[in-house]
């Protein structure tokens, strides 16, 4: 169960983006990016905040046969909090985990990004 | 979205405990823990691995009104990964956060456990 996490906070995101407040958008685009990344979505939860049609933030995650990425947008905020975690249990996915998070960085087009990088198990 | 991070890379534990396999236990264990950490879980997710009747590993997540609890069982390995992720956004949520990872820790009784903790946002 050897791993790396990798973190990114993002602030200066638009808020009129839709993957601020469309959980829809957000849990397709980071299934896209999880396929493209090469690695392998089981189960995908999104819950949006406040009224059903309103303009509150997400909180979700894509559950991975490699661990899990987990995503909640702040759009009063413009800020994003991301995280991709692998573990390397069948192989060594470190580099997956940084294209998924390169990817995911890029949809939300912040202004700024303060990342972090841990190694588990 | 200031925030507090914490993890455990648990090892040691015993694979025979249903926690390891059996994903309604893990959920209502977990969401218990939540609540009685004073934190507001708002969905929940349980995947297991391999056949439903099986003794596959678990991941799993409870999305919280703070941000997220995630967890990884490698019943095989006798291991398990927790996060625990609170924003600060309508106060400080740390104390709880600390007392919701004590929680989930103890539920496992490992013979090792490795700790990380990052501040976010």
């Amino acid at each position: 169960m050897k791993g790396l996490h990798l973190t990114a906070d993002l602030r200066g995101v638009d808020p009129a983006l839709s993957l601020m407040t469309d959980p829809v958008s957000l849990g397709t685009r980071c299934s896209e990016a999880v396929t493209a990344a090469g690695l392998q979505g089981v189960a995908e939860l999104m819950h949006r905040f406040g009224p059903a049609d309103g303009q509150g933030g997400i909180t979700g995650v894509v559950l991975l046969a490699e661990s899990h990425l987990a995503v909640h947008t702040w759009p009063e905020l413009g800020a994003v909090t991301l995280d991709v975690y692998v573990c390397n249990y069948g192989g060594d996915n470190s580099t997956k985990a940084e294209r998924l998070m390169a990817a995911l960085v890029e949809l939300f087009e912040p202004a700024e990004v303060s990342r972090q990088r841990l190694l588990r198990g």
